[in-house]
């Protein structure tokens, strides 16, 4: 394997096939990534990252594609890291299929990679957004991040991004409005796709509904709600464009500094987490846990001591 | 507000006034709750922890109370931590209802209590499991806890438990087979609950091809698939039999130290991060990774040594 520095400043160079090695790098969290980081980050060139997710079955990769189109249109090269849920525990890989094709279009301007879903506290988020800060790097501008919002990990990964949509379905039954809900929390725009579905404008109009009255966190504009279709283009346009307009707001000191204190809380926990791992009293504590003779907590104090 | 050891000891005494003083204690992460812990896991009983969680529309709480109901009828006393995902965001309380309904019932011998779910990472996991042993040391056996499988935390908050248990609805669209996917990560048992619909057993068998095709897990048996109607306390008394069985399981070295493990992991994640948060770098260090100047794990080493 090239060194990871040469890996880098090729792909900073535009050099695809580069990239794509320091993706897989990253991906496998591969020895040396640690050490490359500041350079990576200092190659940044201040992309706008935008994270987007949603219940499977609301068209969110056709979205996504829909939404790169439109972006190529406008001249700018669009990078995408599709977290890909898919596990040795249930087999499925949802994205796979449309991520191979993707990745094998000619445009050079365009740049898909899927991320495999593993159970890792912390390190899939800490992956995506190494693998998104690469992109940065090389050129790519927005830098989609598309998670399926489907529990554990994934919703919180797209709420990392600085702008993060989440798209939804016309459908409204009782059992995803706590899914719903749950999404709605990160979303900074909304978007409902389908729009072709004849309960769509009224879809829109319970969303927003039910974020206006939701009142909510400080400082805080309740997300505007959009409508689309993403396999004829109707209303991408308007919402790419509702996108980039988030793009300051999202750089507004306190919406950043937000952002920032959540990524380093992730970080801390991980290396935290890792560092008592390596410790000599680790497996005994790990019994002493199991057993109830301690409990996580005042456990986690003695070995952070 | 009385000491918290006393209230520790009335509750270990059966008294139920204490007990919620003390709950309600846990759940505002009161001043002394910390230095309380030993204490309260040394009071600690053995009880069977049982993590309940599921799709909204699932049944799930209906089956909660129909499986307190059978533990009473073998002489069990039960107590439940059922997790609200209300927020100030979204305004919904979604078990609120049932919950303050249950709190008021007359048998002392159940005790039911709702916490609030925030988004402090860590936090709420952390309450929650502490409000378990509290019932635990109390006398409560099983323990159960009970969450809505909406994304974000709460799937994680249930997979803690000794014994988990995934509450599925017959209805199987696309939709919602990503969501069973995540949530099917973390069970040990599956209840396919409302049995009485038409399409209940070809759920079941679904899912049992779903899970044995899954392979998975080091050392791990697919979970059994279940049905019941809770409403009518079908197969009610087969499911308690089953979490019941699944108690000796869950106290195998390798199964019980994989929890404490992840017990330990996410208690010295919180940790770390209120740590640093406290440290006097680490304001500027927040700045520093929001302006994108360094990357959040670059600036978590530097705060952590």
């Amino acid at each position: 394997m090239a060194d990871l520095a040469e890996l880098l400043r090729g792909a900073v160079a535009g050099e695809r096939l580069p990239l794509a090695r320091l993706l897989t790098a990253i991906e496998n969290d591969a020895p040396g990534i640690r050490e490359l980081l500041p350079g990576l980050f200092a190659a940044g060139r201040g992309a706008h990252l935008v994270g987007i997710t949603g219940p499977p079955g609301s068209g969110k990769s056709t979205l996504v594609n829909a939404l790169a189109a439109e972006w190529r249109r406008r001249g700018r090269r669009v990078g995408v890291v599709a977290v890909d849920p898919s596990s040795p525990n249930t087999g499925g890989a949802i994205m796979g299929d449309r991520i191979r094709m993707m990745e094998h279009v000619a445009d050079p301007d365009v740049f898909v990679r899927s991320m495999a879903s593993r159970g890792e506290l912390g390190g899939l988020a800490a992956s995506t957004w190494i693998a998104a800060a690469a992109l940065d790097a090389a050129g790519y501008d927005p830098v989609l991040v598309e998670t399926v919002g489907a529990g554990q990990s994934e919703v919180e990964i797209a709420g990392l991004a600085e702008t993060t949509v989440v798209v939804e379905m016309p459908e409204a039954g009782d059992e995803v409005q706590a899914i719903k809900a749950g999404l709605l929390e990160v979303a900074d725009l909304v978007i409902v796709n389908k729009g072709d579905r004849p309960n769509a404008d009224r879809a829109a109009r319970q969303l927003r509904a039910m974020l206006s009255s939701a009142g909510g966190r400080v400082a805080r504009q309740p997300p505007r709600v959009l409508v689309t279709t993403a396999t004829t283009q109707e209303g991408v346009a308007a919402a790419a464009d509702a996108i980039e307009a988030h793009r300051s707001a999202a750089r507004e000191p306190l919406h950043a500094r937000d952002r920032a204190t959540h990524q380093l809380r992730r970080a801390l926990g991980e290396l935290a987490a890792r560092r008592a791992a390596s410790s000599s009293e680790w497996e005994s504590t790990v019994e002493q846990v199991a057993s109830r003779q301690v409990d996580p907590l005042t456990a986690a104090e003695r070995l952070l001591r």
